[in-house]
């Protein structure tokens, strides 16, 4: 089936592995059925995830791609399996807010659903030990891992994304609550989005219901164990494959 | 001994209570020996704290006026009482830190006792029921409570207070390690320095003394039960009535 093989494990996330290839340049990402929520305090085996998170993060990248968001995205490589570039993931998730939802509502005086105009951008430092804090610009000059430059680069990419997102998921029925997304920088100095796209880092709810239970399409499902979380994930990848261009199979 | 007779009970905090005065601009302020930490998950009455805090806070409000820093500061009206311009006070706690210390080492990887150059300001939304999470710019803009430039002001006005307790405490063998300020508006919109300036929101370290545990002359000996909370409170005074100018009996 490909055109490379795999070598050493590199990283093992919560939901991910990430593998060498024998070409230098293209690393191997393997999705996980593991679902973890709440800094891992919640964990569970849920048959399906890994390969539906996967086909739907190759659709959303190859969409990205084709409105010219660059990402470490290469192709797939089996049921599974990503190829991507290898990455120095900027440890700072960026996440994007277009309603109201989830922790921020426990944060500050703002009900849930409210829209959010402007969206709001929020930088988090990725680290479990430190349970993944919210950044001000000053905490993230004092930690030094992003220029004031690269920190704007950061946030225009992260706000061309919600903006290719919201548009795409939109023409679908889908409301873009909100997501998060990681990026880094690739060997060349590329500023490029990574990690993954998918039911398990998007708020998604399904316009045509108006139950706020039924309409939850995500990891909330999960969170709130509200079940049917593989089918939902199953109802945004069948919307989303009609939308996006086939996902290329590497090599 | 007063100029003033004590109206109604205009509000009631965890250190502090605000009367109004037969004067509409006099509000008098009456400091309590009630000792809180961690969202007043911990509480405990301290004879004495209350005169130690506006005493103290009375010589730092007169010193910060006669170094050009506006304050709702009017003057002493007894030993536990300070009379203060009525301010509307907004909700957001000012937080600079010279050294890290507290809360921040446990948010971010920074070792305690490291000093912060240059400072770190940090806005907090004072809220209980919210647990004062931190801001960043997007989410104050977002609670509406200030305008951008009201903002800037206010950080301004901040860092202006921390040149001069800096200097202030330099000179007395005294660390300022970081402290809270409350900032308002005057009834003629003026932006003022509001609430205390005391041992309970500065964190003040003794220069002189090395030991990590006895050097600490603030709140942390409440909050770490290290004992001696009203001694330390004592010695600040002691340096600090040196050094500031006599409060002025108000009326």
């Amino acid at each position: 089936m490909t055109a490379y093989s795999l070598g050493s494990l590199l990283y093992e996330g919560k939901a991910k592995r990430v593998y060498a290839t024998d070409q230098p340049e293209v690393v191997a990402v393997e999705y996980k059925d593991d679902a973890t929520a709440f800094n891992a305090l919640k964990k569970a085996q849920l048959a399906g995830k890994g390969e539906l998170n996967c086909r739907i993060s190759a659709l959303l990248f190859e969409h990205l791609a084709s409105r010219g968001v660059p990402t470490h995205y290469l192709g797939v490589g089996g049921e599974r399996w990503m190829l991507c570039r290898p990455v120095r993931v900027i440890p700072v998730e960026v996440v994007i807010r277009n309603i109201a939802a989830g922790s921020l509502c426990k944060q500050m005086p703002i009900e849930p659903g409210t829209a959010l105009e402007p969206p709001l951008l929020d930088l988090y430092y990725k680290d479990d030990a430190y349970g993944d804090p919210l950044l001000t610009e000053a905490r993230l000059e004092h930690l030094g891992l992003v220029t004031p430059q690269q920190r704007r680069r950061l946030e225009d990419l992260a706000r061309q994304v919600n903006r290719e997102l919201l548009a795409l998921f939109g023409s679908l029925g889908l409301q873009l609550v909100d997501f998060k997304i990681e990026l880094g920088f690739t060997t060349t100095g590329e500023l490029v989005v990574a990690d993954e796209i998918s039911p398990d880092t998007c708020r998604l709810w399904d316009r045509g219901v108006a139950d706020a239970q039924d309409r939850i399409l995500d990891k909330d499902r999960f969170r709130q164990d509200l079940g049917g979380v593989v089918e939902a994930y199953g109802e945004v990848l069948k919307r989303v494959q009609g939308a996006c261009p086939e996902p290329r199979v590497y090599g």
